[in-house]
C-alpha cells in the first residue's frame, strides 16, 4: 500500500519511522472486526456521556433562574465524582468477577486487556477494548446518578451532592447492575433489560423518590390546604434542547448496548424501535395534555418523549416496531397521569424523576415480558418470549421479580445513606438560602447575574 | 480469540452462554463491510436527526420571547408526528417500488431485510440495514418539514402544525423524493441531487413560501406605507448555537448520502467540499452585509452559512473543492439580497426560509449542472457533467426541469392543503393570541415565565 | 450478495444501474481498514469542529449580555475565515513537505490522493482519506484560533478578528505545527505532543496573552488602587453547556489523533485517560475553590475541567490511567491559582485563556516528560520514556525545549502582527462603543434585544 511505500522510501525521514506504526500495518479480520466494534461503541459512549448536557439543560430549564447555575454546574461536578468513583470501585463491583450478588475484581481499572481478561468475564463476549467498555458503562452510571439528583433539585446542599455521588456509585448502582448485567443472580434467571430500564432508570428514579420524600417539598410548592402550586421552569427552550440531546443520546444508549456493530445490522433495528417509541410517547403525551388541560402543555410532551425512551430501553432489542410504538405511547400517557397524581399526593418531585424514569422504567421492564418476540429473544440470547408471543407468564414474572428486588434494594440503601447524611450534615439548605437561591448561597454568584440584577459576590460588579 | 476461550472455559457460566453471541462470531468480509457502512450511516442519521435541535434553536432565537417555548417545543412535536407518518406511509411512498411517479410498497416499515428486499429496490445498492436507511431518510423528511414550518412562525395555530405535519409527510415530501431518489422519472432523466437541495430544501422552502403568503405578515411587521419593520429575534446566542449544530449535522446530511463508507474515502471528500462551502458562504454574507448595511450583521452571516450548505447539498459529490467554495460564496450573497428583496416586497418570512432553503436550493441544483466534473459524475454514477466541464446544457436542463416540476408540485399541493385548513379550522391564531404570544395562548404557560414577569397558567406561581 | 442480485435482476431498472456502485462492490481488507479508519477520524473531526460551539457558548456565557451576540457570532466568522485560509495556505505550511522549519507543498488542497501522496508525507502513515485529514487538522487550527480570541474578548474591533484570523492561520499556527507534527525539527528531537497541548493550546494561549496585554484591561476591571473587580459572565448555564460540548469534543481531539482505529483499541485507552483526567481536574478545582473562597465557585470548576483536558492532551497516549488522573488534578489546581495571580497582577484575561490553555498546556507537555511509560512510548513510536519511568531528564528536556521555542515564536509573531494592526487600524473599539457593547456597536443589533430593552438598529422594533 501507498503508506508502506512512503515509509520505506524515506520520504518520511524526518518523522520518526515508527510513529503510529499500528496505523500502517495490515489488519487481520479479527482486528478489523474489533476496530469496527470499537468505533461503534465509542460513538455510543460519547452519545451517552453527552446526555449529561441533556440532563443539565432539562433540569436547569425546568427549575428557577436563581438556581440555574447550580443546577447546571452540579451536573459536571457529580459526573466528575462519578467517573473517579466508578473507575476506582464501581466498575469492578458491577462487572468484575465475583459471586451472584456482587463483583469483587477489577478495581482501579488500568485499561489493559490483561486486567480485563482476568477480571470482567461478564463483558468478555464483546471484543471492544476495555477502555471503551469502561467509558460506556461509566456513562450509564452517570445517567443513573443524574436521574437520582432530579429528586434533590432546588433545595439539597451541595455537600450532599458530593457525598451521595460517591456512595451511590459504590453502594447502589453497581449492585443491581451486577445482578442483571454482571453475571449475577437475575441474569441467571434470564432477566431481560437490554439497555437499562431497570438498571439505569429505575435505580436512579428510586433514589430520586427517596430523596424527594426525605427532603420534603420546596418552599411555596404546597398551600396550607395541601393543594399544589405550579413552580414553572424558567426556560423551556433549554428544556427542549436538553430533551433533543437526550433523544440523540439514546441512539448510543440502546443500540450501543449491543457492544458490537455485528449481528447483521441489529443495532440499526434497535435504533429504529427506539426512535419510533420516542416519537409515539411525545405525541401521545401532548394529545393527552391537550385533552386534559385544554392546552398542549410542552413540559408534559417533553416528559412523554423521555418516558417512552425509558420504557423502550429494556425492550428495544426484543420487540417488533409496532409494539415499540405501543410501548412508547403507553409510557407517555402513564407518565402524564402519574406525574399529576404524585404532585397531588404531596410529593414534590421537581422534574418528575420518578414518573419519567421510575414508572416508565417499570412499565418498560414489564412490557418486555409482554411483547418480547421469540426470534428476537433468540438473537439477544437472554430469557424467554413474552406473554403475547407464546411465552406465557414466565418471563413477565422474572421481569417483575427484577423490578421488585431492585426497587426494594435501592429504596433501603438510599434511605440509609440519606438518613445518615440528614442526622450528620443535614440534607437541606436553610430556608433563607433556599429563598435567595442556591446559586448565591452555595456558589457565591448568580448563574444569571445581570438578569438577577444584583451584584454577585462581595465585589462591585461591572455589567 | 480470547472471548471464545472465555466462553468455552465456563468463566462466563453465570451469564447465559448465548448472550449476544453475534458479537463473538467471526465476521465475513461482507459482514465487515456491512458493519462499517452501517456505523457510518448510523452516525450520519444521528447527526441529521440532531439538526432538529439546530432548527429549534435557530428558529426560537430568531423569533420573540413570547413565542420561544412554542417555537422550540413544536419542533419536537412535529418531528414526532413526522416519524410516525413516515414509518406508516411516507417511506413506502418515497422509496417503495411502484411506478415512476410514486412508491406503492413497504408501508409500516417492520425493520426486516425481508420487507426491504421485497419493497425498496431503489435503496438496495447499499448494504446498510433497513432500520438505519429508514432513520436516515426519516431525518431528511424531518428536516424538510422543519424548513416548511419556518414560514408558519409566530402566528399559525398549533393544530395546523399537527395536521400539516401529517399531510406534508404523506402527500408532498415523498412524491418528489420518489421522482429523484426513489427510482422515479427524474432519476430516469439523470437528475443530480446528491443530498437534497431540491428534494429536502426546495420542497420545504416552497411549502414555507405558500404558508407565509397565506398566513399574511405578522402584526406590526409592515407599516401603513408598506415599509417593513425589523422584528429582531430574541437570542442570537441560541441562533448561533443552532447554526453550528446545523453545520455539524450537514456532515451527516451530505457525506452520509453515500449510504456507504466505501469508495476509497469518497465521503471524506464530500465532507470537505461541504465544510468549505459553508465557510465561504458565511464569510461572503457578512462581508456583503458589512458593505450594504455598514454593520456586520450576524443574522445575515448565519443565513449565509446555511444558504451555502443548502446549495452545496446537491453538488457536494460532483464538484471540485474550489468550485464548492464558489458555490457557497454565491449562495451566501444571493440569499442576502433575496431576503432583503422578499421583505421589501411584503413577504414576511420570519426566518427567511424561502431565501435560505429555496433560493439557495435552486442555485445549488443549477450549480450542479454548471460545475459537475466528469470524473466525479462517473464515480457517483448519475447524470452528465456540467456546463463548464464539457457537458453542455444537457445536465443543466435536467436540473432546471427538476426544480421547476418540484416547485410547481409543492406549490399546488401545499396550497390545496392549507386552503382546506384555512376554510375549515383556520390557519392563524386570533389577533389577541398573537399579541399575547403563542406560549401562553397555545400552551398555557410562558417559555420564560420569570422573564415575562407574569404568572403562568391560572395558579399562583412561586418564583 | 442480495444487492448484487437485485442489481442484476433489473428490479432497479429505473434507477441508473451504476449509481453509487462503490457501495455494492466487495471491499478488500485494505479498503475495509481504510473505511474503518476513515469513519473513526471523520467522527473525531466532527467532534472537534463541534468544539466551536463549546467555545462560542463558554465565551458568551462568561462575558456580558451586551456583547453576547458578538462573542458567539464571531466564532462562526473566524472559523469560516480559518477554514478558507487553512485550505489555501495553512495546511500546506503545516503538513506539506518542505524543510525542518516549514512546509512548502500542498497549498489549495484539492482533496485528491494524488496531491496527498505528492505533498503531505508527514501524514502518510495513516490511510485516512485526505479530505478527512484536512478537516481534522483544520478543526485543530480552528480550536487554537478560538483560544487566541479569548484574549480579545469584549473590546477588540471586529476588523481585528477578521485580519488576525487570516494571519494566525498563515504565520503562526502552521509553523509550530510543522515543527512538531509536520516532520519538523522538534519531531526530529522526539518531541511528544500527542494531540496538541503545545501545538494547539499553548500557541492559542500565547497569542491570547499578547492580545490581552496589548489591548489592556476592560473598562471597569481595575480600580484606581489596581485591585480587580469581578466582571461576572452573564449566563453560567451556557458556560456549562459549552464545557460539556468541549469535553465531548475532546473525545475526538485526543483519541482521534491516532488517525486510525487500529492498534487493538488504543484510541479507546486514550479516551479513558482523557475522560478521567477531565473528571479529576474539575473535582480538584472546585474543592480548591471551596477551600480558598469558602464557596464552590462554578466558573473555577469549569476552568478546572478544561485545564485538565488541555494538560492530558499531550500525554493521553503516553501515561497510565492513574497518572492521567494526577495530571488532570494538578492542572485543575495550577490553573485555579495562576488565574487568581494573573488577575491580581493586572492582566485582564476575560476568560482565563492563558491560565487554562497556556499554563495547563505547559504543565501537560512537561508532565509527558515526567510520566511517559516505556511500553506506551514504544506503541506511539515517538521520543523516550519520562523521568519517573527510567527515561531520565532527556525527554523532559525535549519537552521544555518545545515549550520554550513555541512560546517565544508565537509571542514574537503575535506581537508583530498586533503591533502593526494597532498602529494602522487600531485594536480596540472606542470607550463609548465598549460601554454600549459590541453587539450594537459592531453589528448594529443586540444579541438579546428584548432583554436589553432597547430598539435594535434604527427601525421601530416590534416585540
Amino acid at each position: 500500500m501507498l503508506k508502506k511505500l512512503l515509509l520505506s522510501t524515506g520520504l518520511m525521514s524526518v518523522m520518526l519511522p515508527t510513529a503510529m506504526a499500528f496505523a500502517a500495518e495490515d489488519a487481520t479480520p479479527a482486528q478489523l472486526q474489533g476496530a469496527v466494534d470499537a468505533v461503534w461503541v465509542m460513538l455510543a459512549a460519547i452519545l451517552v456521556i453527552f446526555m449529561q448536557a441533556g440532563f443539565a439543560l432539562l433540569e436547569a430549564g425546568s427549575t428557577r433562574m436563581k438556581n440555574a447555575g447550580h443546577v447546571a454546574g452540579k451536573t459536571i461536578l457529580t459526573f466528575g465524582i462519578c467517573a473517579i468513583a466508578f473507575w476506582a470501585v464501581g466498575f469492578g463491583l458491577a462487572f468484575g468477577d465475583g459471586n451472584s450478588f456482587i463483583g469483587m475484581k477489577g478495581f482501579f481499572v488500568d485499561g489493559t486487556e490483561e486486567q480485563a481478561a482476568a477480571a470482567y468475564s461478564s463483558l468478555a463476549y464483546s471484543d471492544v477494548p476495555i477502555g471503551i467498555k469502561f467509558l460506556f458503562q461509566l456513562a450509564f452510571a452517570g445517567v443513573s446518578l443524574a436521574i437520582a439528583f432530579g429528586g434533590f433539585a432546588e433545595r439539597a446542599k451541595l455537600s450532599v451532592y458530593f457525598i451521595f455521588s460517591i456512595l451511590f456509585v459504590i453502594f447502589i448502582y453497581p449492585v443491581a447492575a451486577h445482578w442483571i448485567w454482571g453475571g449475577g443472580w437475575l441474569a441467571g434467571h434470564g432477566k431481560q433489560d437490554f439497555a437499562g430500564s431497570t438498571v439505569v432508570h429505575l435505580q436512579g428514579a428510586t433514589a430520586a423518590l427517596v430523596a424527594t420524600l426525605m427532603l420534603k417539598p420546596r418552599i411555596g410548592k404546597y398551600n396550607k390546604d395541601k393543594t399544589p402550586n405550579l413552580i414553572p421552569g424558567h426556560n423551556q427552550v433549554l428544556s427542549v434542547l436538553g430533551v433533543i440531546i437526550l433523544w440523540i443520546g439514546w441512539f448510543g444508549f440502546n443500540p450501543g448496548s449491543t457492544l458490537s456493530a455485528m449481528g447483521d445490522g441489529f443495532f440499526g433495528y434497535i435504533a429504529m424501535t427506539t426512535n419510533l417509541a420516542a416519537a409515539a410517547g411525545g405525541v401521545a403525551a401532548i394529545v393527552i395534555a391537550w385533552i386534559y388541560f385544554g392546552k398542549a402543555d410542552i413540559p408534559s410532551m417533553l416528559n412523554g418523549v423521555l418516558a417512552a425512551l425509558v420504557a423502550i430501553t429494556a425492550s428495544c432489542a426484543f420487540v417488533s416496531v409496532r409494539d415499540a410504538i405501543i410501548i412508547g405511547a403507553v409510557a407517555g400517557i402513564l407518565t402524564f397521569f402519574t406525574a399529576q397524581w404524585f404532585e397531588k399526593a404531596g410529593i414534590d418531585d421537581p422534574i418528575y424523576a420518578f414518573s419519567v424514569h421510575g414508572i416508565a422504567g417499570i412499565w418498560g421492564t414489564l412490557a418486555n415480558g409482554i411483547f418480547a418476540k421469540p426470534e428476537l429473544v433468540e438473537k439477544v440470547g437472554i430469557g424467554k418470549p413474552g406473554l403475547l408471543y407464546g411465552g406465557g407468564l414466565e418471563q413477565l414474572g422474572v421481569q417483575a421479580l427484577g423490578i421488585f428486588t431492585t426497587f426494594v434494594f435501592v429504596l433501603i440503601v438510599s434511605f440509609i445513606i440519606l438518613y445518615i447524611l440528614k442526622v450528620t450534615i443535614g440534607l437541606r439548605v436553610t430556608e433563607e438560602e433556599e429563598v435567595v437561591g442556591l446559586d448565591l448561597s452555595e456558589h457565591g454568584s448568580y448563574g444569571y447575574p445581570e438578569q438577577m440584577k444584583k451584584a454577585a459576590g462581595g465585589s462591585s460588579a461591572v455589567l
